[in-house]
């Protein structure tokens, strides 16, 4: 059975250490009363605590008992109604919440920390309130102020839980040709019709309400994307004094059987009529759900990373304890029948992979949860823009660039186990199924590519690319910055292949789709050479103080960019290619 | 339901154009009077009915049902037994088997053909013939001519069937500390005492009796894997007349509960002062069982490639039909709501990387085949001596390689198909865990990293390299070579670094290891790129004669040389990093 610890001197390191947040909190009037570096350190024990005592230990008996369908009703795995309402008690599906409405309004940055130790403490479990957060976000954004004031304190506190109902059977990337409709009725509130299908949490046990967010087309919607508005749908409406009143005309016709993330239900619903209030203005729907997509773009994303570090820490485990074979140099427990599989090189390679991937992860994820915070909370408009230009820039390499490296570390940390990775009583091979819909779920990655290459780097010339990578220059520009010839080769590699790329993309429609996953890539390999030479700075100052701790940092670093980035040659080349070698073959051909 | 078709057409195009296999079968006597081209196909196309409409439509069921173990008995899935039955009675069990001993003789070339389809069609159906395959060939190499005579027929027949009992609960990839014992009768048989586990197929109900290949220790063997036997150890003692007698003292304690291959029996298998009879000379057992290794390495690479096909067939039918979005260029199906998802470069460029990887795979197994044909039925000696050099080297190759290519192919197939793709309906994901074993069962592909650089390259100096490089170097020397270019780039960095390695290794007890996987994989693409430089060379002098399949072919193989051949650039890259970036840590760090 798979142990999982919060690795919070880790998560402190990158807090404190590398980003400094605590100054940056007192510096922002509006987390400079609510948090400092005491009171995050305590939250994040606490979470530590919640996720690996309570959470963690559901996680097996949840793949093995899986979400139950019956006769339109879901039973969560056993434990989990009871885990769901300590973990509620204890405020964490408001943590970054808005205090007007019920929130604990803690800064991303430290909410980031959180999750990871979610997902690494069961998925399934991680989604329930995953995805009432990011409802919660797009009501506050977009919902007048009568539904916020109705919804959103019961979201924040847990009791009720959010989901968003986007695809249809015919309809998952391409949105635009939903079918589900909307009629206006009499009340100003409309009649929603339509299937949803792939709606995680659509239906469960763990709370008293469940409020639906659906796109739906109105009566007289325009075709296309442009004719999609945004509906609240409660399962439960509410009566007149807003405590909980008839049934509404929402139901869950099945759940699917997958490969795993088995203790989340993920539905089929059907909405016959139902009650919905429309969320912002008509026909812009398809933005307002952006606002919680986007959020659970970088949750999703942290998924991969939370996975991978439990792979990480039982592989690490087992390798220590694993005998088996001498050491390549000779044996180093001569008293043993063998030496522990840790002393073999190719271990080790595939242990400082999951590592340095990891960790760089959780860098990359508090930097934007850091932009996240800024955009938010800075009281300058320029600081408030700039960073949410580059929170747009950065989410969609948050989303697939974890979650492809959170599938890879998984798959490493399996094989670490040999035979004993492929069956079920240690757990590897669950992370790894778990992992998987981490990659397609919330837009798939190839879809997270050509937001980031076509939108946000080709759209707009480069402009926020630029203004990342002038962050990275002057890093590298330091007079005693670590690996600043790496680091300045690779930001060159990444500007010019983008300039090429916005040249191409002028004169080929395919140019953007071709390479959008290898750019991505690109652009995430960079991004943590950066973070990671940030890491190295930090723990090549700190050295002296804790020897263990920061030598371990510099190892990783230095794998990093010895072994890891020299991907970036690979990734290069195949997006230089171009999109020719895609299309000498007509669709019978394949 | 996923959907398979034998891909008769294109082994046609491997074994008869590009390798003209047949010319090869008529100069070898064993070979010149069993098979010809038309027996060939014969032979392929009743193999493609067998494997598609017999046994593929029962790979879900097989997943849903799994095998079942109850009070020592296993049950295979419905539907196994019947199918198993008409399997074993067309023969297929000794298709290449000797016809001395009941087997049809046939060339292994020919036989990796039909074992790509079995995988194909199901991981779990074809493990409980690949098995006992692989234990014909260690009895027919190793055994008395009397255990022969004995074992064989029934074995090839298929009414038995074979197991190979290697690992213990503290002894996998460490075989020299296993604890079995092998204590010697009056009778000239031996007690064998000890537990295994992992045991594909070790109990089942598709066979009157099971013949388990054990590894054991004779009671004064030295410590070490010089101290380890083989032992044949029958589930049910023959009487004197060779029928079927009292139950051996060999129980099935359980099996494991898997991420895939459910169908599968994963046994644990307890041996109670069994009787067993020696397999050769006492205290070689290793050398012995490693006949029945390198076989099976083969086969279960092959698995690699039937499970990425039969994800590919999927993935290109569901692209074609699935209608998502408008092409980047503008509508392709102006009459349709959206066009279908083949239409956008990313989802072509998942295609492509899973058929260019596939279909070189094809043709390396089909040319390791070759080359196992002639080291067992050339005339000269020295030819089968160097091609069982070109075996041995490539066998690794051909395990690992086609076996990450197949988790990765099988990954790219699922992701076609967005969230549809990670539900049980559509198959993508069993595929995905069915393949996934393939990695690590049969010595893991790091231990097959180690066995090529360190045993079959370091080892021997570069000597069967070179072997395998000349003949490289040889078709890239023709005036007409189509990427002579490209192909010479390769070879010269392969050898480069082959010979770089070779200094390491002889100064560093860490070279090797450091540096095996990615070695493995240059060496993998190196040899697909002479592969598909060969196929575009025969698709092109043959393009007028079927356009649409030639030009496909050389679509593909222009996809790999721009697209895929430029992974070696990070591959060298990582591997001149060198070992010293592992070693940084100490246990306690990770």
């Amino acid at each position: 059975m798979p142990q999982f610890t919060a690795p919070l001197r880790d998560m402190r390191f990158v807090l404190h250490e590398v980003f400094d947040a605590p100054s940056l909190w007192a510096r922002l009037p509006a987390l400079a009363e609510t948090v400092d570096a005491d009171t995050a350190d305590a939250i994040l024990e606490e979470a530590g605590r919640v996720t690996a005592q309570l959470i963690a230990p559901l996680s097996r008996s949840g793949d093995e008992q899986g979400a139950l369908w019956q006769a339109g009703k879901v039973s969560t795995p056993g434990g989990f109604r009871q885990a769901y309402a300590t973990y509620t008690e204890g405020g964490w599906v408001g943590l970054s919440g808005n205090p007007q409405y019920g929130g604990m309004g803690m800064p991303k940055m430290l909410s980031v920390q959180f999750e990871e130790m979610l997902y690494a403490a069961d998925s399934s479990f991680a989604l329930y309130s995953a995805l009432t957060s990011g409802a919660c976000l797009a009501i506050e954004a977009h919902a007048s102020e009568a539904l916020k004031n109705t919804w959103l304190p019961p979201l924040y506190e847990g009791r009720w839980a959010g989901t968003m109902c986007l695809t249809e059977p015919h309809a998952g990337t391409d949105l635009g040709i939903i079918r589900t409709k909307a009629e206006p009725q009499a009340d100003g509130s409309y009649a929603i019709s339509g299937t949803k299908i792939f709606i995680t949490g659509g239906e469960q046990d763990l709370t008293e309400n469940i409020v639906h967010l659906v796109l739906a087309r109105l009566v007289d919607a325009p075709a296309g994307p442009k004719g999609i508005s945004l509906f609240l749908v409660p399962k439960i409406r509410l009566a007149a004094d807003g405590s909980l009143g008839a049934a509404n005309a929402v139901s869950c016709g099945s759940i699917e059987h997958k490969m795993g993330i088995k203790a989340s239900a993920t539905c089929v619903m059907n909405f016959d009529g139902a009650e919905g209030y429309l969320i912002g203005e008509p026909n812009q729907g398809l933005a307002a759900m952006f606002t919680m997509m986007n959020y659970e773009r970088l949750s999703i994303g942290i998924q991969g990373i939370g996975c991978a570090e439990t792979s990480y820490q039982n592989a690490v485990a087992y390798a220590r304890e694993r005998l088996q074979s001498r050491a390549p140099g000779g044996a180093q427990c001569a008293d043993k029948a063998a030496d522990p599989i840790i002393v073999h090189p190719d271990v080790r390679r595939m242990l400082l992979g999951m590592r340095a991937m990891n960790e760089g992860g959780r860098a990359f994820a508090s930097y934007v949860g850091q932009q996240l915070d800024l955009a938010k909370y800075a009281e300058n408009a320029d600081e408030r823009s700039s960073a949410a230009a580059l929170v747009a820039l950065l989410t969609p390499v948050a989303k697939a660039f974890f979650t492809d490296n959170g599938l890879e570390a998984c798959v490493a940390g399996q094989q670490v186990f040999g035979g004993h990775g492929y069956i079920r009583e240690w757990g590897q091979e669950q992370l790894v199924r778990d992992v998987r819909i981490a990659q397609i779920y919330e837009g798939t990655n190839g879809i997270q590519a050509l937001d980031l290459l076509g939108r946000k780097v080709v759209g707009n010339r480069g402009v926020a690319l630029r203004q990342f990578t002038a962050e990275i220059r002057r890093f590298a520009g330091q007079p005693v910055a670590p690996y600043a010839h790496e680091l300045a080769e690779a930001v060159e590699r990444l500007e010019s292949i983008s300039d090429w790329l916005i040249v191409q993309a002028a004169g080929n429609p395919h140019a953007v789709g071709a390479a959008s996953v290898e750019y991505l890539q690109l652009l995430g390999y960079t991004a943590y050479a950066w973070l990671w030479a940030r890491m190295a700075q930090v723990a090549g100052s700190r050295r002296s103080e804790d020897e263990a701790f920061y030598s371990a940092k510099l190892a990783t670093a230095e794998f990093f960019f010895r072994r890891l980035l020299p991907r970036t040659l690979a990734l290069e080349a195949g997006i230089r290619a171009g999109s020719t070698v895609l299309y000498e073959m007509t669709p019978e051909q394949f």
